[in-house]
């Protein structure tokens, strides 16, 4: 079926044809509501008119950047890459991923469950609630979607299956490396330039050589290395929650990237919000529960992905019986330590590029009060200093709460 | 045109239509004679009845193993990247590339410019021939394919296209996976198995953990590093070459990989060229020479990088102005080092593989004295092992010279 840009009305006729959707609703008369706040689509709740509880989403892509308009054109082929995401995610571990009742990507639309009982983590974060199996649940997802989409688990030819599956996202890609590593560490039109101006921190950030030349380098391996199937953008927006679920959603970003670039976003969201609490209701419990959930997440992470490598013989990467155990057993230590310093560097880049890029986080450009937003954004700036440049040198989770607190 | 296999009758019925190759022998009645010795291919040459020395190249890919038969089924989708590469290198640089005259990826097949003044390097350096011109031509060779095809030249979108357009190179990179980075460290059938059996030597290099380990390493980069256009293959079989003039061919393993293994592939070459003189022919000159040029070519290949990173202001890494001038070169000039620290950790690899590995090279699997062969073996593996373990220490050219002799 050819592009065509749905609206509230034309919704409903579309879904009639689509059987999974119409099987779904049990033939009752369906409403339909916009209800995306988002920057990007367009998306609506569909609901049973009888039975409300009854809703699904659908989610449309249009050719241009929603909340500035059409002078703003961003290809709605990001949708391809969101929709095979979800696919491949939810082919890999279900738990973590909206079932997907329908999608097309000549459309650039996909029909998902609606998650009623969940909400975004950044407000619950900020609303300081506790979220006893977080750190359970987002270390499994992690270590299973980036172990198996990678050369430790897929054969050659699968590898580079997937490659040619998500080497198209070129604009999301693009997005990334510009307003994550680039533009928010020097004088650019896309930065927050009513806070740049005249601010002597973003002066002394800017012309911070030591800092940028390590970013670049975060940048280069963002560039070219395929490690696995990223999300792309797994910030604390990203994923619903609730005490008892956990699901990533939007990875219109996802391509095959550096392991350590999700892991290292999700870090850099959880100490963002950190701070916030360290600098706005000081509620030191919260605090406490934020450097465990961080040291939490990353250790079983570790954990979790070692356990599924360990489950695995034969793969692209390794040939059964090429190494003695003993050696086979110190290169994975060895790889999976990596994967924790890329996170760390890849965690740092994320942190600084929220105090002056283009996008902010509300933890920190949502602070009021431009004395604490100061204060904020110094010590966001501080520790991704010291996450960039030492990155290469951590050894354990433990030390990158050492850098958090120490900090402060 | 759908794919049909040529014979020596049927080649020069196939060749009538097309213009270019019509056009370049003006009307003169054509004889084609098969000259290939190659493993995988068909090569033809097409002349002039009247003025045989107007020649060219017909080469077809079959879909199997030529020199062992349909039996051994091997995609002839290789010719498709060959052809690619052939193209994209001759639009870099094209004087060390032979002239396209016609190429059909759907027949396989490719018509090209003659050498008949060249021979192939392995065999002029086994016979001690000297080229004078060999550094400054490969290092710019080198320079230029590798620079102009990664992000430090390209655009982020047009890095994505070059990997699109050969990141189906499957078939032949597993291969390499397999033959040089896993299957000659350990038992494997597809091994010289009758030099492996009861050979002391080899049974120290399938148990030597801590060099297969670094192999490891190296492969899982192979696999998943990205940086630029490899040939894929470069040996000095891969290259024909004269006093004047030097040409690379047979690109068919050509993918986008770590900047490391082609300048890799050529120092484990001259490197094993050094080892057949040092223990056959004994000709202290001759490897002088080949020390020389070893030396020369790796530095003038750093420094004509370099030059053509200098030129280049914008590009998908590099957004102008992001580094003062002093961090960049500094920048620059840690770069360059760890991709001459690359090369000598896949040198390392690709002269281990040539002791006992499926594919030996004429200048130590040749040796017909057993006595020789074996003290050839135990210095390539010497050497080897090395390049492998101290590969990232590397500082200069001179400390890879150094560790050549002193193997000695």
């Amino acid at each position: 079926m050819e592009y065509k840009e749905l609206n509230r009305e034309s919704v409903l006729n579309y879904l009639k044809d689509i059987k999974k959707v119409m099987d779904y609703f049990g033939g009752d008369d369906l409403s339909a509501v916009e209800i995306g706040d988002g920057n990007l689509n367009y998306v609506y709740k569909i609901s049973s008119i009888k039975n409300p509880k009854k809703a699904l989403i659908l989610k449309q892509a249009v050719p241009y950047l929603r909340c500035v308009g059409e002078e703003f054109p961003l290809g709605r082929e990001r949708m391809t890459y969101e929709i095979r995401a979800l696919q491949k995610f939810y082919s890999i571990f279900p738990n973590f991923i909206p079932v997907v009742y329908y999608a097309s990507e000549d459309m650039s639309l996909v029909v998902m469950e609606f998650l009623d009982n969940h909400i975004i983590m950044r407000k619950g974060l900020i609303n300081r609630v506790i979220y006893e199996n977080f750190s359970e649940h987002i270390s499994t997802y992690m270590a299973a979607m980036l172990f198996y989409t990678s050369s430790l688990s897929l054969s050659s030819s699968e590898k580079r299956e997937l490659i040619d599956k998500f080497n198209g996202n070129t604009e999301l890609c693009k997005l990334t490396e510009d307003l994550v590593f680039s533009f928010p560490f020097m004088e650019h039109e896309t930065n927050d330039n009513e806070n740049v101006k005249d601010n002597p921190d973003a002066k002394k950030l800017f012309s911070d050589m030591e800092f940028k030349e390590k970013v670049l380098e975060l940048k280069y391996k963002f560039m070219t290395q395929n490690d696995a199937l990223l999300h792309g953008d797994l910030h604390t927006g990203s994923i619903m929650i609730n005490e008892n679920e956990t699901y990533v959603i939007d990875p219109e970003f996802a391509f095959v990237g550096p392991f350590g670039f999700d892991v290292g976003a999700l870090l850099a969201n959880l100490v963002n919000n950190y701070i916030h609490h360290s600098i706005v209701t000081h509620d030191e419990m919260y605090q406490e529960w934020l450097l465990k959930i961080i040291k939490e997440f990353l250790e079983k992470f570790s954990e979790k992905f070692l356990n599924f490598w360990q489950k695995t013989h034969n793969s692209g990467l390794l040939v059964d019986g090429y190494l003695d155990d003993i050696t086979l057993q110190n290169y994975k230590n060895k790889f999976i330590k990596n994967i924790l310093r890329d996170s760390v560097g890849y965690a740092g880049c994320k942190m600084a590029r929220r105090v002056y890029g283009v996008a902010g986080v509300e933890e920190i450009r949502g602070i009021k009060d431009k004395t604490l937003r100061a204060k904020a954004e110094a010590l966001a700036l501080k520790i991704a200093r010291e996450f960039v440049l030492k990155h290469e040198k951590i050894e354990n989770a433990d030390e990158i709460l050492e850098i958090i607190k120490s900090a402060r």
